[in-house]
């Protein structure tokens, strides 16, 4: 966080930290975690969100479930991880990344080259470190590659949260974002606030204050204004998943957004690790949208009076789906992939 | 309000009453002013809004000033008049309604006809409830022609609230709606809940429930998805005011939403008075933009907490401009303008 607070997720000497993300931003406090059922709870009950950190959360659960295993033998220690691959694996069981360090954890722990049982604990935990590490380090070539789209002076417009936050650390759209303000670049933001669960003013606002990036906090509304009068130079977003042709699904609202800056000839770059591109994905079509709880649009209040009639229908889709022909380029680690997407995502994923 | 409460400001013997918008849905209470400073500060405040209303109340307005005027000849209560024109104008400066209004009643306390002061008094009082109810006429003329443009069964999307309490009665936008459910059209209505001060979701959901319309609350953010996927036919808004040439200046939100709607070929229909198109203004880059309180857009909780950290920048731009490209029609009470608007709106406003 800001370079100088902890990541959303850390391993420190047996046990595990996290941002209790729930709070922020009127409180920033972290919570530890000395049992792996302690670290499914609060992956359930959302201390922490975001692909990447999830995944991370379940590695260092894995861990903490080895060292907590009173086993002596690899038998009895598989045994013991098997119970806590399923508690773990039970607390997001939409969270893909949740069951793939899961399942790498399980894998680390059947290698026959680990003779005894310690050692099968450290390989655990060394491994999901590497999980945590690796997240970061494809955060910051991300940067790299898309603070070089940014010319000094630029106000930058970004949508929800895609920072350290939602990840392990440093973020994907808003990794760039500090990488260029790191370079020196003068940069201002424009922070979309996200209705409806507001992630940009909970939570990217708060990270830039952390990082001292000079920003503006607006209404999803009025980012048509900023750009039809000039003030906005480039945009970028995150992505949940990124189909084979270069259509986006992200938060709702992307779609909204990409649409009017290529009206006013405004950059559109989606930021996105190579993971989330489903090159088996043909358009973005195929990707579902999911329906969330009516309460996210409904449930504030201002001055202490509910925002709507009670009783009355809401639609919450969760994503919409922004056309490949609005985007200019999508930002991996392995760079920045131009149109035809087709071909160039299939580079960047593939190396081909 | 649903045909059965009351206008959204009225006249009664010597009071000015007001339904207070602020506490909608939550309460209805109505706020009565015996000053013309009170309503100044209530149309300033936001008790009401909407270019009609607050026109409406701006006329009962001056006829509290006139009453209120110690003056006991014409030349120094029109210098009386002219102080309360001053304090009214100021209220909302971009509202164009309330110059004219303004402008109306001193026009009227002017009319060298009337000899005594006390006739000025009545004649002004008089206006001011011509005024409204002109306007509550003119509502139902608009509806009748924006109605006139709805297919059964079909699904309209909503910005804001252009309701009853919009207006003084029936609305523009949301008139429009009522006439065509009225008409037995089974109708369906997207009503995008308008951050930041949230005025579909507080008072458009409150009035088509009243109303006993089918429609759905969303985030802003969620009506381009509702668009690029075909469930929505055709876009009423509302305009505070619109230049000559079709440009129409309506609330934050509203030039996103003309973009999206262009880009999926579906009709975007502002439904504007006649007293609303500035002939004068050429173009929409003629409007000033009015900035609002950053709280409109931080001072909202969820779950007691604040949705954004505190001592941030906020952009808060109350309106944004529509360029007439994006504008399929403007449905006025004279019927229906089409491009070329410099051409339409005339004839609108002149019967030219």
């Amino acid at each position: 966080m800001g370079g100088n607070l902890m990541r959303t997720v850390e391993w420190d000497n047996g046990v595990v930290k996290m941002i209790d993300q729930r709070l922020l931003p009127g409180t920033f406090e972290i919570a530890e975690f000395t049992g792996y059922r302690e670290v499914a709870r609060a992956i359930n009950e959302m201390y922490i969100r975001g692909a990447p950190a999830i995944g991370a959360a379940a590695g260092f659960g894995m861990a903490l479930a080895a060292y907590q295993s009173d086993a002596t033998d690899r038998a009895a220690l598989l045994r013991d991880l098997g119970v806590a691959a399923d508690v773990l694996r039970q607390a997001r069981p939409t969270a893909v990344n949740l069951f793939w360090a899961v399942d790498r954890m399980l894998c680390v722990a059947t290698d026959e080259n680990l003779v005894y049982v310690d050692d099968v604990r450290d390989a655990i935990l060394a491994d999901a470190q590497s999980l945590a590490d690796e997240d970061v380090e494809i955060n910051q070539r991300m940067a790299a590659h898309g603070a070089a789209l940014v010319r000094p002076g630029e106000s930058i417009l970004h949508h929800c949260n895609t920072g350290a936050l939602a990840t392990v650390d440093y973020g994907t759209a808003l990794g760039v974002i500090r990488m260029a303000h790191e370079q020196g670049k003068r940069i201002h933001v424009f922070v979309d606030e996200t209705r409806p669960r507001l992630q940009g003013a909970r939570l990217t606002a708060w990270e830039l204050k952390q990082l001292g990036v000079d920003f503006t906090l607006i209404a999803d509304n009025a980012a048509g204004h900023y750009m039809r009068t000039g003030q906005v130079d480039i945009c970028f977003v995150g992505s949940d998943r990124t189909a084979a042709n270069g259509d986006v699904a992200n938060k709702i609202g992307t779609y909204k957004l990409a649409v009017v800056a290529k009206e006013n000839g405004i950059p559109f770059y989606p930021v996105v690790p190579t993971s989330t591109i489903d090159l088996d994905c043909p358009t973005g079509d195929d990707i579902p949208i999911e329906e969330r709880d009516p309460e996210e649009v409904v449930g504030l209040t201002r001055d202490g009076m509910p925002i709507a009639p009670d009783g009355i229908k809401v639609g919450n889709p969760a994503f919409d789906v922004t056309p490949a022909k609005y985007v200019t380029g999508i930002v991996t680690e392995n760079g920045v992939a131009y149109p035809p997407f087709e071909l160039s995502l299939k580079k960047m994923v593939l190396g081909e």
